[in-house]
């Protein structure tokens, strides 16, 4: 068992539980140690629910990483879960790398592209593991889709379709209690990006990965549709892919009645792919001269990085936890094989790191630059 | 029944023959004449095919136009079909309207802008009916999803996505036999504009027609995606709309293994929508804060223009053609109502018109100028 | 064009105003004359809106063959299309054919299975066509799914599963003034049953045809649901098929909020299919150790039988009329071979006809014997 | 944290997995203890895998029963976990609630219904608590799905359709190394029924579950498909059900090509719903003159007893190993409650129990005396 410290995620937080539950799901993880709130009562309170005796619940980041780094090796936490919103990412990061703890760190990586790159700089220089919970990339069907582009079965990808609409801040949330509307509307804590960072950045690396492209150039459409809110709660982007490709981005927080419905598509020369998250077991394949095919996790005929992501026989779904839970899967077995001298196989190191978090944090800047700007292309810098 | 005469959709044409379906379905017309095909050979055994009296199969538009004219009243065309590639819809449909036939036309209605101008005059002096053949507007469910944003039940509009994936130009087919790609990528007969000309102008009316909205910037990546193509193949445009709200527009014919999957979006305050034509009997309607609703054709809680725009009970899937005879049938009721000197209800005489064709060819014109400018956004003219 | 005749279908009904639209569709029949009513009023009325001469609208069956019996032959009905209540199938049938008149009935065939082996001689001896509008059978991913039985790709059939639940007769509606709950709920006009012959024959058909197999043996729990109701209204039925297959058929009208949700599922030993009217241009087809396939209506790997029914590209969803008119349109090139003295191909050939109508009529007394009976198995007796 | 212990579940088992996945989700269980195979090698070995330590890895079930009571009661386990094959049900499950031990069982419950009866007395007696997993009533819109029929808005339920198709026994498996089919298909390991007892119970469960009703009568069709097999792989049942419905139940193993693919369909006077575990997140609720709704997994409006199942918000998929951790869930809420001294609220009191085990093992014996009968109906005698 891995020991796991987590910063933020009291009570009250919506994913701090998810991370409690994706890391607790396979036995690999034993939560020790948590400072969950900047407010002493609460985080201890919530460490108390959770189990952890009083002297490893922390009511600072700063205190647990000091505290848990004096504590014997064989017994210190390894790896650190950081879950609190966005302007509070980089420091703790940074000190739970520099003082030799692997991070797990919620998206967006940081509050600012610049953040983005020291904490790069850093990671590298820690040799300490990371892994950004792009979660959506958990999906056993995702691996599937990015694996079926790699073969170059479906050909040159031509283009990539990627959408994120919600429908959970159509009206002023942040207005009244919802912690969640709160903090992900306030450009102090939020950053520079409302739905932009929030799900924008979730879309974006899914069709980053999936195709295995770039982005190069895009030109945005950011609105702040409800009043009175601080930050963009919808976009739509039209993208330029490395290798000719072209795509578009849609992500919104205003399309009223939707859930999380999360969708991509990517056509090439030969055929093409379409996955959603509400039908998240399913991968269509589409060929220009014969019929669709349905792929479905848990099958036979599956990618290998398929099946390493995927718990239960074909027919019994596999959920955002379980997607969740990969993540936290091939870290933990990504660090076994560290600290038993082997080296982990492709499909465990195949989860979002430090570079992902850049190429997000540059995407944020960039697609708000471009909402601001009456050029129409904007070149993707990073 | 009506007396209808086509030109062009001779043997090899692909929409005439719907037509002929779209026309036959209720009874409400008979094919008396036409002029199948420039060609006489091509004319004459059209013709005969489809059952016509020899002095009856034309081979020119004008010599059509110009016999029937001289037929007695009763037993002349009353309506005439124009099937024909773009760059043949402007002339025999003005001599069409100014020897007094009533005019069907397929879109896009003309071969420029300022064709379409021309037309809009000669329609208004002609006093005689025209329908520009926007099939997608004449399933049940879109007029039911017209009334429900007319209602105001999703609140104002905040955004419509509309999306017309197609897949079968993914490769160079206008370099063979296929006469439907041979035309329509050759700028001598398709006009300024391919895929953005033959679905784009579809997506473009039924966005304009399901939220009663109108386009007022745009911004467009127009591509030409299969080398050696002389039009676009391949388009997305974000787009600004009246009363504030925005949208984005994807028109593509090389998203291989897409059949013709026009799907439609479009969110309030309070819900959304979403139709597509694959699965063209369904309506969903989405709210913030209760279940979605199936709306299906033929129910008994549907609006009286889907009702007046379905022939089975529910559960009796009603199909493009059905669609298609819809515009057919609603043209003839409006005919048969000024015949006998009465009003067509409301219901009859919601089908497309030339207005819509000259928008249609408006946005032929802005999109295809916004994809080649290097300004974000580009106003709408019209 | 074939010159029609009808019978029944007058003003009110239902599926008399489906056969003319199902007969125009194709542009092959010309509605020439009708006995529309048994009411000479409503005959006439209903004959003036289809817009025939007064001289060919009758008051009654045996009026309208023995005046077009008399009429010169090139002027003379040929089809004589039979859309009456069950009980008024086999009289007109008979006379028609015994005058030599093709036939268009509606099914279920006759009153009884006795009549249905009567006609069965009458049309043999006849020489005449005949046609029984097992609509569903029409559809070109049915053709498709039976071709895929035949190719012997699925292995050996095994399970067949077919249902057909409608919710329309929750509720006491014979009670109320609806004409077609009134005369299918009626043992005088229905016959012995009500669910089971109006809409379990469609099924116990669509299961025949499929898979090509006979049903050898049944059990049935066969039920009347709603007070009041002198038929069945609810039925399931445990099959044994020939071949050592075995299956089930659901046919209710008290499904509450059903529409008409006919589905088949076939499975042998290397895969299965399935199909439902709701989706009726998709045939899923399965495999044990890959991908379910999504045939689709139009697409070019479809078998020429497929093919042969499909009127328009992929992604133009054909629907129920185009089902019901493909029986039409078969029916009238197999007359035109026979007329031009040269053989149909087969897939024109392939639209069900007596011996489907006399196993239909078998179905109907066999199940209700067998709801009737405490005995586990009933013998199929033909 | 509650103590688990577990019988079965060593390497190679798939149950087993499951069971650990699920009770970890939440961080309610620690697994402390586990008789993991009959054979002691294989025991240890899977023990070391999951990070016991040796004294509290046993090689036989009496020896961990035995040695758990011996501990103090602070640390000895408290539910013990049984995944062994059915023949293996019994005697551990006495074995642990006669020494004060909850218990977890995995279903079918015992081997023989006079098994289960034995059970259900020394369950009463014991004071301990026992879940059966009938893992699929553990779903959020299952438990919807009861409190819609309970709250009567369906009106009187007239129709409960039931299937279960899986397709991976369609060829003789056991005949090979796979373990899960060798024991499914021994007489002696699973008892008199294969696929009825393996699926056929969990079907069963689930219509009285959602229902509320009990199976009164039943009549079967249960066949060995797979030549050589021992017991059924398929098998269709009528039933009927108190209250004056009836239904039909369809469990197969030999659909090929089919997954897991559990639907049920429940109809009442007023309204149905629809429920399939491929798309476990969606409750289809249909009304005689209202559109569908779609009600969903997370949705404000849901129940409280689906929300108390639920631990994302909407959108979020919750799958199978959710639906399963929400009866260890369950549990240990009860036994909390219990220890201390409170009262578990309704939702978490709402898991299925030594009752339903009785009465699935009732299932099992009549379904398969049916089979056997050449009776129509048999009486479901329990």
């Amino acid at each position: 068992m891995i020991r796991l410290g987590m910063i933020g995620g009291g009570q009250g937080a919506f994913i701090g539980a998810v991370h409690r539950h994706a890391a607790a799901l396979d036995g690999l993880y034993e939560l020790v140690a948590g400072a969950f709130s900047s407010n002493p009562d609460t985080s201890k309170a919530s460490g108390h629910l959770l189990g952890l005796p009083p002297e490893r619940v922390y009511t600072s980041y700063q205190e647990l990483i000091q505290q848990e780094k004096q504590r014997p090796e064989a017994e210190r936490v390894q790896v650190i879960s950081i879950v609190t919103p966005n302007h509070l990412h980089f420091a703790p990061a940074r000190l739970a790398l520099e003082n030799g703890f692997h991070v797990m760190l919620d998206k967006p990586m940081t509050f600012s592209l610049a953040e983005a790159k020291e904490l790069e700089q850093i990671a590298a220089a820690s040799g300490c593991r990371f892994c950004l919970t792009h979660t959506y990339t958990g999906y056993p069907m995702v691996k599937e889709a990015r694996q079926l582009v790699a073969s170059g079965k479906l050909g040159t990808i031509r283009k990539a379709y990627v959408e994120y609409p919600q429908g959970w801040l159509s009206t002023f949330e942040e207005g009244g209690a919802n912690k969640q509307a709160s903090w992900r509307t306030d450009p102090a804590r939020s950053g520079v990006a409302g739905a932009m960072g929030d799900i924008g950045t979730h879309a974006f690396n899914l069709l980053e990965y999936v195709t295995g492209l770039t982005v190069t150039q895009l030109c945005a459409d950011i609105n702040t549709v409800v009043p009175g809110r601080q930050l963009d709660d919808d976009g739509a982007v039209l993208l330029r892919l490395s290798g000719g490709a072209s795509g578009v981005l849609v992500a919104t927080q205003v399309a009223a009645g939707e859930e999380n419905n999360l969708r991509l598509r990517v056509y090439g020369e030969k055929g093409g792919l379409e996955w959603q998250q509400a039908d998240a077991n399913t991968l269509q394949v589409k060929w220009l001269d014969r019929p669709t095919e349905i792929r479905r996790t848990g099958a036979g005929y599956t990618s290998s990085y398929a099946r390493h992501n995927t718990r239960a026989p074909a027919g019994h779904p596999e959920g955002y936890l379980e997607a969740f839970a990969n993540l936290y899967r091939n870290f933990a077995l990504s660090l076994q094989a560290d600290l038993s001298g082997t080296t982990a196989p492709p499909e465990a190191l195949d989860y979002p790191g430090i570079a992902e978090g850049v190429r997000g944090m540059a995407f944020i800047e960039n697609v708000i630059a471009s909402g601001r700007s009456d050029q129409k292309w904007t070149s993707f810098s990073c």
